[in-house]
């Protein structure tokens, strides 16, 4: 008893954070968050019947789709696959956990953010935190060299969750790769003409690809007197450039990673550069640059990349951008992003608790880049396979499209039913049995109210409501003639057709709908 | 230095154990396990050159699939979503892992089977074991009270495993469930014919789907004199009917559970019996079942489904089977299991170390029932939503799969690649581009070598191999003519197209194929 009345004191105090945390209108994670804990310790001592109270809610970061979201999620899927499959990749998949260690060393200051599986005798196990890291220890497990695939499946990072950013902890992604040996810049071409058809099918308005090399960074850095140690670190601290201003990172570089105030400036000027073919046409003759083999290397598959581009019609949306710089330890080469430029999410309508309207860039919607030593490091005796691949953020998009689909009129189907079979009197369920047991066995989708005897009414609107399109009708006379009522929901249209050529009516119907 | 010493030392130790087991041909799965600790150990102290070695496998239990495991999974996923689309099913999906005490008391014996996630701080969470508790969490989370869903998805299991019969700890669910207060046995019925449907379409051979009821098992407990508290242990050891004889089950209940043997000699008659719907009626005038209140309602309800089974034409597959058990706690009426009765893996071909050639039944394929009281668990009033619903276990039907696919001549193709660009001369890589961007814009499925002059063999081989169809071909004379070179590959026919009439030309003989 005095545990509860512990308990009961932490309640207490909780529910002071949670008023305060409303009063001050704080973020609806954050209050969430609170209000969670306060379940849990409520749950502990029971509900005030003294039953057990269960928590009902998803893991913090984690959401359901309903029916609506999922009807979204697979056309939003089947865009993505269909062009995946036009570029001519197989696909494969790979468990949800992997040993620990293959995971380990990949992911930089990223790490942290791996789940762990409970250590229950046996392997230590974390949760896949992308698909490229798996996709690399299955090209050298079982040593293939060429391959073209994609994979689309769910990942996971313990991240600060911002759902209404569409930033989840539990997220899909949608990879493409090209692993083999092949000639400079053919297949990098090919990911960014990849990530340019899928965001313009998509529809989501105009998009911009930027693209880098991680070689002409790690060249600036050198030209520049960032000293050989502070490479990954500084890269760290470009890469916040999206969310940071200038002062900012510069600040960043020179008081937390101590760098000089020369060598910062230096980036600074670099950084702040973006173009074309024409600009990695000039950096290969700016007299800094030019000493650096590496971004030497870099800028002329720059130039390369954007002559293919050109033959692919996608220059429109690539720009060459210094700053773009990306976090992972694993890329080796090229890298690119890509952002949606004229897309907000208002958090107003879902995030009333902030009071204030609120428009919030989504971001970047696709990377991806080049990871040339990755399989190596998992091959015993360290044999490279070349890579490149480009993953696309899908939570993102769909936020996007579910706002969309939230604004428009046009309803959302959830099935595909095409005929819903109903009786007009009573003692007819049998009859109804049958009838629909004919039609699925003739391919038909079809449905009936699982009663004995429903109205005729409340059958009708049940079509109405989900947008069947069909409605099978049996009654005393149609069965003496040997008929069925086939009634057009949209138009309230009936007409006796001849239960021999009910389904080739129904076949016709709903083919040209 | 010790450390390394010590280690070495269990490297020793651990080969001696592989070389034992090998020795004595124990089981591929036992002789894997082992093979992985001696590995992690050899990981620990590195290699031969002090590199850190990884261990080159998936977690125990789990597997990659190749693409074209992928390309037979696709299909029979497309049998199993087709069939639940035509029975008019909504899908919803939920996050892989669950608030721990969201499956707490839920799954009787098998709980200890429960994969935890580490305590990282936050919630405590477990993936999930199946896919109906989420259901039920799902549905009273967002109070609904009707719904007909599917959900196709991974569940985890930290079972032994013996993959060579599909048995994994990663594994898909491919479930069918209708929420809702309806008239007896209506969706029930529906469930069996979805199982019996799926089961025909893909043609695994013959099948029976055994149903019982758990009001049925309770009252036959009571009238054979088992204590009230005693009826799910011994419920649990009918289940092992499948595997045990009577003679070892009844030993377990009297010797291991302290039943009488009145008591378990009693239950032996009545689970040997099987029938139809004639041994439910026979049953409801037996002297001692009758007394049972519970087992009457069970038996008029197995009447019932018997008269609409019926209707579905699906009585020839399916047995009352009084034997029948299933192990979860949360079922509340009918239950049923689908088994395979001629299909039979042969185990020889992926078990080489075995020696023996074996041939292992691979049990059930379906299986579900109802459970009216799990809704209500997670109700905070304890609302009820009755449930019934069906779970196809696809990984034991995949093997089948892949080993009729192994047998048969039939080469699975895993890409859709329609035409392969290819140039005859060398420096056409602009054209090839060119061409193939064309392509990819048309919605024609494309690809080429990433090569700057690949060889026109090669560039054909290729087709031959992964089965394209059409090759484009393009020459100094072909662009001079402005005309591509078609050349179907299984004819080796090769005609002049002009560009303009490209794309309606392989969309023409794409569609024909």
């Amino acid at each position: 008893m005095e545990d509860k009345a512990q308990i009961q004191e932490a309640i207490k105090a909780q529910g002071e954070v949670v008023r305060k945390l409303k009063s001050e209108k704080a973020s609806k994670d954050q209050i969430d968050e609170e209000v969670a804990k306060l379940l849990q310790l409520k749950a502990q001592i029971g509900g005030d019947d003294g039953k057990h109270q269960f928590v009902l809610k998803t893991a913090k970061g984690t959401r359901d789709y309903n029916p609506k979201q999922m009807a979204i999620r697979e056309r939003v899927f089947s865009t993505i696959t269909g062009c995946f499959k036009r570029h001519g990749a197989e696909t494969i998949d790979t468990p949800v956990f992997e040993l620990k260690e293959t995971l380990t060393g990949k992911y930089g200051e990223d790490s942290k953010l791996i789940y762990d599986l409970k250590d229950q005798g046996g392997e230590l196990l974390s949760l896949r935190y992308d698909l490229t890291v798996p996709f690399a220890r299955y090209l050298a497990m079982n040593k293939i060299t060429n391959i073209k695939r994609y994979h689309i499946a769910k990942v996971y990072r313990r991240d600060n969750p911002a759902m209404t950013r569409g930033r989840y902890r539990e997220f899909y992604q949608c990879d493409f790769d090209i692993a083999g040996q092949y000639d400079a810049m053919i297949p990098d071409a090919e990911c960014l003409k990849i990530v340019h058809e899928i965001l313009s099918e998509l529809d989501l308005g105009d998009f911009r690809i930027k693209v880098n090399d991680r070689r002409i960074l790690d060249g600036m850095f050198a030209v520049c007197g960032v000293p050989d140690d502070k490479f990954r670190t500084i890269c760290s601290t470009v890469d916040k450039l999206d969310k940071m201003s200038w002062e900012d990172v510069r600040k960043e570089m020179v008081n937390e990673k101590g760098l000089s105030e020369e060598a910062a400036d230096q980036i600074g000027e670099y950084v702040s550069l973006q173009g074309g073919m024409e600009l990695a046409e000039r950096l290969l003759q700016d007299q800094k640059m030019s000493l650096s083999k590496q971004a030497c290397a870099g800028l002329s598959d720059i130039k390369l990349l954007f002559s293919y581009l050109q033959l692919f019609q996608a220059t429109d949306k690539v720009v060459f951008d210094l700053s773009l710089a990306r976090g992972l330890d694993y890329y080796t080469g090229i890298i690119y992003e890509a952002v949606l430029t004229q897309a907000c999410v208002s958090t107003a309508s879902t995030d009333a608790q902030n009071g204030a309207e609120e428009s919030v860039s989504v971001g970047s919607v696709a990377g991806g880049g080049r990871y040339d030593g990755l399989v190596g490091m998992f091959d015993p005796k360290g044999r490279k396979v070349p890579c490149v691949g480009v993953s696309i953020g899908i939570e993102r998009i769909f936020s996007i499209m579910e706002q969309k689909a939230e604004a428009s009129a046009e309803k959302v189907r959830t099935t595909e039913v095409q005929v819903m079979v109903v009786s007009a009197q009573k003692n007819l369920l049998e009859e109804r049995l049958k009838l629909v047991s004919e039609l699925w066995n003739a391919g038909i989708k079809a449905e009936l109210m699982y009663k004995k005897n429903p109205k005729l009414l409340s059958q009708l609107q049940h079509c109405e409501e989900s947008g069947i399109p069909l409605v099978a009708i049996l009654g005393e006379q149609e069965l003496k003639d040997g008929v069925v009522k086939l009634r057009v929901v949209a138009s309230r249209e009936e007409m006796d057709i001849s239960r021999a050529a009910l389904i080739e009516e129904i076949r016709r119907r709903t083919s040209e709908a």
